[in-house]
């Protein structure tokens, strides 16, 4: 954990990009300084605390590593002075955060494997890591999941950590399980982006 | 957990019904596929899992058991197709969600037992067995939980819980210990929706 | 724990008044009487809970001792009774519910480290521990965290569980770690309810 790897660097983006994500929520919010920190500081370490506290593997991780609570608060504080400007680019945070899915869903789901969980609840776990942050910050801020209302985000996640657990599975190497993982989570994605997939709704009229 | 018993068929089956309640709520509040799975899981697992985390018995059985996330997934894509029917079939679907909120209140509570807790907290996990399943769900669609608006729900799974842990505290045997809390937790419950029994509120005007 | 030592006692008072602002909450928003005691327990004891799950000290303490769940059902039920009288106390209650904070994020953090966890994110575990409860109940009740809206809530309570934190690291004495800190977040959160400090809010027009 105190060398710098590319895997810790990787990571430190992912929650960066996710924590931008919460602090602009805060922002149009309107919530004061300390509830954009919060707000950042859940969204981008949320799904991992949530993935450490099932998996049994607590203290989280970032909590015992300084740096992972440094790139949150740093976020915030950026949102905080420039969300004009940030808001402007969120054509790009997009496509930033869609990087981070793809990190931790694949992240997660070996971690968890790797605390004893088969294949299916890792594949679960994976996108719970992806997706949980976000879950955390919308209901902080007072509104129902983003991602429950049509946008095709958890999908890839859970997809894209499901292939990685499967080759973790087989004994296929960490590299090609995150490769592999990350890059149909990444596609998938970012197509569903630039062409506007959505997720299908219950048809015919929800009864009362 | 290999092996089907009846304890785990109840137990399915209990996951089955409050998945169903929380697809419904999803289908409602007109979120789409992944909502409604989510909301499923949520319903049907998160009173156990809650239970697990605090008492520390992580991972969470269903993170270890395939069965155990299939369920809440059937419950999902069969109220995603047929919600029209399974909400005219509601007055039946509480009956069966009684039957789960009987049996989780007193297992939750044995359960917390063998991790070590004395009667008292035992009966207090026993009910957020019970009860915390469908609290997640109401706070992830964006309403207060309808269990604070005076429907009867959560006092009948306290006092099944309390019968079975005191049963459990004074060594007698364990089909006495659920039977008798089960079923106190299930008359209660059935006749609070048949003679539409409800929780007293706080009199007087509510100061602002 | 069995002693009724001076820390127990001003715990316990801490997690009354926490307890008694959580059921005023629930009694403003016409909730059962179950409503009024499920959030005076979330509110007294959901940020120790929060703090012992991430910090592995399960099962949380609250669990492990009666008295703990005793005292926010008591709150809760002379909430439920006499509420009008205790609304109209709410000044008095604000003072009190400072020194509960203050408490909190300085126990929280001690408790922290003899876990395992650096100052730092032990004075985040501090903060959590005071904070988490009002979180929690603010979800539950439908609304924003109050916490995020202008209110200097969190800070002192950050920085009192800094300063006993940095104490605690040095070895100093743990009676001075915590009259340090406490004082410190006492003091700052009186004088911001005294004189209204708010907490910054962002500049510039939200960008929808």
């Amino acid at each position: 954990m105190a060398s710098v790897s590319i895997l810790v660097v990787l990571d430190l983006v992912g929650i960066f990009v996710f924590a931008i994500s919460g602090a602009l929520v805060a922002v149009r919010k309107e919530l004061d300084l300390f509830g954009v920190l919060v707000l950042a500081g859940t969204t981008g370490l949320g799904g991992g605390f949530l993935r450490d506290v099932l998996i049994d593997a607590t203290p989280p991780a970032a909590l015992a590593d300084w740096r992972y609570l440094m790139v949150p608060i740093a976020a915030g504080l950026v949102t905080f002075w420039y969300h004009p400007t940030l808001g402007r680019m969120e054509p790009y945070v997009n496509v930033f955060d869609a990087f981070g899915l793809s990190l931790f869903c694949v992240t997660g789901a070996i971690k968890a494997m790797d605390y004893g969980l088969g294949p299916a609840p890792a594949a679960l776990m994976g996108m719970v890591t992806g997706i949980g942050g976000g879950m955390a910050r919308d209901i902080l801020a007072g509104r129902v999941p983003v991602i429950f209302r049509g946008e095709l985000y958890a999908t890839p996640a859970l997809a894209g950590a499901a292939v990685a657990a499967t080759i973790h599975q087989y004994d296929g190497p960490l590299w090609a399980a995150a490769t592999a993982g990350g890059l149909l989570c990444l596609t998938w994605r970012l197509m569903a982006i630039r062409l506007t997939w959505t997720a299908p709704m219950a048809s015919g009229p929800a009864s009362a």
